[in-house]
């Protein structure tokens, strides 16, 4: 029997980034996979999917390419060719983590693993020990009663991204991350989509006033919105799907090709042996301290099986606090308060820290600066005038309680926003650091100024 | 005679900004300006620049659409409206700040303005006085004896963004920020550009990587390169001009239908009345303290006039320090080894602090980490491989010393490490900020981590 320091369940962004840290920390590391190593954001999530948002990017310059003083006679897109090229960055990502194993002197463990007792793990017949067990096995689309998915009419994002023929007509489910930007990309490519979501506002989760600039960009982009509204039933037996929507006015039923359910994720908790061991989950997710240790010593969990946001660069982050305080390092917990949220719809979302709303909720008095795109400088001059940046900040203690972005290119910006906040910085601060000039970047500065009545371009 | 609390001569971004300051604060303003309000920067630098470089980058986007996925048969550029769309938004922001002036209630004085003793300024014979002026009259185009500009076959920037007809050819001379700005803009567009430079690299302030990477990427993309050479003499007596090369295997001859000084700028000094009022100057700088105080009371200067980088942020930056020192607030001096550098060519570059050089010959020993985006997962997905992300530690204290960055978006993306160097942020606080993925700027976080020997993704 194979003996290691530690065995990984799972080679997502949270499983491999853990292997590669403790491979860095001299533990002899092994890695368990049954599909493609790098788990659903590299081969089904995060990666693919901005290889297909990028295609739409480009198909829209093409389209308004006269804007920009440019002539397009024609031009199409090849739907084909759009999904071979997400599917080919998807490939690569994974093959470069194989690579980071083999350069990592990981042990690849191909196959379904199950825990055992007495820190062991089973695959396929075989057993293998370690001092350490992390189980990272990830998440999958969640289905609902009402939005059984077959895969061929009613699918989930795995589906969504590999799709032989471009549908005429889709009804998006949900909107979080997920759901707006397969609205978008298939928008933007020319299906008729229609996007449903339960709550009043498309990404629920941001702050108000970005889910509703966020609306408007999609409207005008001949996406049609249905808030409050629920998806009853499907009818699948005709050739399009017929949609009983429940509205505030009344029900409604849309007809499409095509229904793409993302209405959240479900944890991969099933028959991966958490029974056998005993290990203790609660409301679908692993218990865990602040390191990651399950009740039973010597297993771990972290990523999108474990409480807390279900996002990548989270997973990758638990994977190293996991592995750094297995190593004996001096390790602080994760501030759950400081992670960034981005979409990649058009415009980009970025976020990080409280709302407006729960800011107000949590009983701070608030300082709220904003900054429009369409008073920036940089903006005007590459026709992405569209959003804003919202800052909030503790009007007595000057902490920067959150900051929201929306418009081109944010997702990218919002890391400035998260070392402020780790760093503590004051809102003065982030208004006396000189930020390049003509920059969309200068948004959160001005913002910042906005809330403390010095902002300059407004 | 009108009196005002504050007269500022120059409405560039250092003017008008601190004009606007000035009016936040109670004082009653006027401002001063001989051509369109904004300035160079508005109307003949960062902004219009900007925005000919956006239809550079859609039109190389149509040329690569098949590597996105798309098709696209018949295109071409439109010079003209090119140009149009750059001279529009460039009037869009100069309105911007027309508005901005009236909002703000600052009186704006069309003509040329001459400081005169006892704290006046006359402007067309007649005189204002006030209690502070602030000199921000800004700079032109440098000429050289060897490349005197004729504004037609020998031009300078203002020149090179309202051409009316497309030159076959183009020889740039100098690469600094508006030397490779333009290089690339006309290479995009179909002109067949040569850059020579008198320096041994590209972009020669910049890091030597960065340079090095630089020069790559564009020789890649078509662009002849002369380093370590100079134009001794032009003839432009034909229908090209000739210009004599100096380079280090002899003499060249070169032919072009034009040739783009871009050999740096001079500050305007003249016919202001410096010498009436008595301002000391330095090497065509204005004297000044860590206020913006000249030598005389009451006279104030700002921006590319006074010693430190020529840069629309740092003399916005410069202004408003200026102003609320006047107002009697509590201002800390600019801290000029943390000011962003930005080049919008493709790939763009942005830095902040020392280059690895100046380091080690400062005397620091050092940490360098490097992240290439080729390793990205977000740059796979958006097809923008090329380029990195270095950082420099002291590897004593931990201080962040530079940090350096090439590739798509990187403007955007250099504020958080001027934030973070500003709060004086470790390596480690950098590396335990969690970035979003996936993102361009993952890439610090990575470099960062490469730095200290954490680096998952290489």
């Amino acid at each position: 029997m194979s003996k290691y320091d530690l065995i990984v369940l799972g080679s997502g962004p949270g499983g491999y980034v853990a292997a590669i840290r403790a491979s860095q920390l001299g533990l002899k590391t092994a890695i368990i996979e049954k599909e493609n190593l790098g788990g659903i954001c590299l081969n089904w999530g995060c990666i693919p999917t901005k290889a297909l948002l990028k295609s739409a990017q480009v198909f829209d310059y093409l389209k308004h390419a006269d804007s920009y003083g440019l002539t397009v006679n024609e031009f199409d897109k090849d739907f084909g060719k759009v999904i071979e090229r997400s599917r080919g960055v998807a490939d690569g990502m994974s093959k470069g983590v194989q690579f980071l194993m083999k350069k990592n002197k990981i042990d690849i463990i191909e196959g379904l693993g199950k825990l055992k007792p007495g820190k062991k793990v089973e695959v396929d017949g075989k057993e293998y020990s370690a001092d350490h067990i992390i189980v990272a096995t990830g998440a999958r689309s969640r289905e609902l009663p009402n939005l059984k998915q077959d895969g061929k009419k009613v699918i989930g994002y795995r589906e969504a991204m590999t799709l032989k023929e471009q549908p005429k007509s889709m009804i998006v489910v949900g909107s979080g991350a997920i759901g707006v930007e397969f609205a978008h990309f298939y928008n933007s490519m020319g299906t008729e989509v229609t996007i449903v979501e339960f709550l009043p506002n498309l990404v629920p989760l941001e702050d108000e006033e970005v889910s509703k600039q966020f609306e408007r960009s999609f409207k005008k982009a001949g996406i049609k919105v249905m808030t409050n509204s629920s998806v009853e039933k499907l009818d699948t037996s005709g050739k399009n799907v017929k949609a009983t929507v429940k509205t505030k006015k009344g029900e409604e039923i849309l007809e499409a090709e095509i229904v793409l359910s993302a209405v959240g994720i479900a944890s991969n908790l099933e028959n991966i042996g958490l029974e056998d061991v005993g290990i203790v989950t609660d409301k679908g997710k692993i218990v865990v301290n602040d390191f990651y240790q399950t009740n039973i010593p010597g297993y771990y969990a972290i990523g999108d099986i474990v409480h807390g946001p279900a996002l990548a660069h989270v997973a990758s982050a638990e994977g190293i606090t996991c592995v750094e305080k297995i190593a004996g390092l001096n390790v602080e917990p994760i501030d759950y308060g400081n992670i960034p949220g981005c979409t990649y719809a058009s415009p980009e979302i970025a976020s990080v820290g409280m709302t407006e709303k729960q800011a107000r909720d949590a009983g701070y008095e608030i300082k709220v600066g904003k900054f429009p795109f369409s008073a920036s400088g940089k903006a005007s001059a590459a026709g992405t005038k569209d959003g804003f940046v919202k800052v909030i900040f503790d009007a007595k203690y000057g902490e920067w309680l959150g900051c929201h972005m929306i418009g081109a290119g944010v997702t990218d910006m919002i890391a400035e926003a998260v070392l402020g906040r780790k760093l503590e910085t004051t809102g003065h601060e982030v208004l006396k650091t000189i930020h390049p000039h003509p920059t969309m970047s200068e948004a959160v500065m001005e913002a910042v100024a906005d809330a403390y009545g010095e902002v300059i371009h407004l």
